[in-house]
């Protein structure tokens, strides 16, 4: 099986090159080669088992989605996307990334495999931000699509668009509603939601972290590791299973803020837990206020995906994933 | 008021020009001139007390759009459309069309009033085909977005990009979602649903219809007077008062095929209805098998929409506005 990442230098992106190259196989299949594209050169992960080729370029400009798929995958993971805050603030940015972009890699799927019986399982991570407020206590999984943010807009239309072209037999697509992803390595990126992973991370490695919302904040969470479950589960999942609604809302946990650092607490104790600053900031906790914070993941629970059960597992798995077991006393 | 419509030579469009024309004013507004733009020449309304401008002009194609808004039109009916049986057999024609005219016209409304304090209104026709089965046995207002056809996902798209141009303050957006618009007057064109109308407008002319599908399909109707109503009260209405859920399923008249033929009985005799001949065909059949057929459009009841009370009314209205008052025996 050949694959194809777009997005490959990101969080995930790298994380899932990583994950494929220590495993070999995908599902039942041997990955023979990787393709990682980016706008930035992505890392070719270490000691893979099969040849990685590595792509820079933009991604919506002409051509550069057919220059993706020159190797036909039968696999391919559309993970590029600037974040939520930063398609608030650079409207045009945000569509030609997040929408032109997805456009045009379901266009040169259905030019580049029209000749070929079988077609390429396309995966496309959306968000829970395609949902905006006002909300039930519980999201149920056909709650309608309700975007109060240019980039859940974007992601709305992809689903859409995504369950159109694999009705129409282009591609065999599934799109996942990621819930935030926490803790997230790395540094402070611009997604509106990057402090739910700084008040943790930060504090985790001996630096200060702000907190721009109250505690009562209640947001949807899994951890990179869960992540990478969803990705392979979509991967290989028997797509007739989905019918024709195409995307899930995938499983997450539902904490506040006060029960995060509850969490942090329990796992790292109060010194850590100091390092947390509160600084209100009214554009943040406007936009967060139009997210949902929980959800009944019904058709995905179903279908096999998994998530962690408390916020304490979340820390503890960064710990290890991430700092080497070491907390920053 | 000035006022811009594209689709200017369609059913909807046509009607529009003529009852503006008829009127004068649009609501609270004396209207001092009226675009109307057509890939083909729309016919200008006789005697309208402004002056009209009719355009001729590929839609999507580049300047177009901004061509149409030259004069700063503060009301803009944004009708152009192809219909359902087209868009699903001619894919790129169906895009083209009715989602990058869309995508074009709210980018040139952005740009071109980025300087004005008022922002225009613009009323975008989308279709309850945004909707897919399974469905309960009324559709409530908040039913997800899940079109099972190429037309209902270029429309639900248009909904999602018209609520977050509004959202951003570009403009003042109102989809309406209408029913099947029955009886159409003219010649059957390609939508699926066309059968809806030609059994009542052809064997009313002295002229047979084929009815595709069996006698229980049941359909969510409003005539062509109603569609003034539901397109003059969305260009009226306070937009504050839709929130950010900015398309509203129009209310319609939920009947069967059998009823529509019982009503045609009543009306118009049994001579007449003599004239529809079963000529099941599949693809029509399966089409119509994805489409709602009965909703709840409370939102829209409580904003003031209307529409007819009985099959009965539909038919008498055709016959009225269409045919003079007279059957054909």
């Amino acid at each position: 099986m050949k694959i194809a990442i777009t997005g490959g230098a990101g969080l995930l992106g790298n994380r899932l090159a990583r994950h494929l190259a220590a495993s070999g196989r995908l599902g039942d299949h041997e990955i023979e080669a990787l393709t990682l594209f980016d706008v930035v050169e992505a890392q070719a992960p270490a000691a893979a088992p099969f040849p990685v080729t590595v792509l820079t370029g933009d991604l919506p400009a002409p051509g550069e989605t057919d220059r993706l798929l020159d190797g036909r995958p039968e696999m391919i993971f559309h993970l590029a996307a600037i974040v939520s805050g930063e398609a608030e603030q650079e409207f045009d940015k945000g569509y030609r990334i997040n929408l032109e972009s997805t456009q045009r890699l379901l266009e040169s799927v259905r030019h580049g495999y029209a000749e070929s019986a079988q077609k390429p399982r396309l995966v496309f991570t959306s968000s829970i931000a395609v949902f905006g407020a006002p909300f039930p206590e519980a999201i149920p999984d056909d709650f309608h699509l309700t975007p109060l943010t240019s980039y859940g807009t974007q992601k709305a239309i992809g689903e859409l668009l995504l369950a159109d072209y694999t009705r129409k037999g282009f591609l065999d697509g599934i799109g996942i509603r990621l819930p935030t992803i926490c803790i997230r390595p790395g540094k402070p990126n611009k997604a509106a939601s990057g402090f739910f992973s700084n008040i943790c991370r930060e504090p985790l490695a001996g630096h200060e972290a702000v907190l721009p919302v109250p505690e009562d904040v209640m947001h949807w969470h899994a951890s990179p590791r869960a992540a990478m479950g969803f990705l392979t589960r979509a991967a290989t999942i028997d797509g007739e299973k989905l019918g024709n609604r195409r995307s899930l809302t995938m499983p997450g946990l539902a904490v506040t803020v006060g029960e995060q650092i509850a969490a942090l607490k329990r796992v790292a104790g109060e010194k850590v837990v100091a390092r947390i600053k509160r600084a209100p900031d009214e554009l943040v906790a406007r936009i967060v206020a139009g997210w949902p914070s929980r959800f009944e993941p019904k058709r995905a629970l179903a279908l096999g995906f998994t998530v962690e059960k408390t916020f304490d597992d979340i820390i503890r798995a960064h710990i290890e994933d991430e700092l080497g077991g070491k907390i920053a006393s």
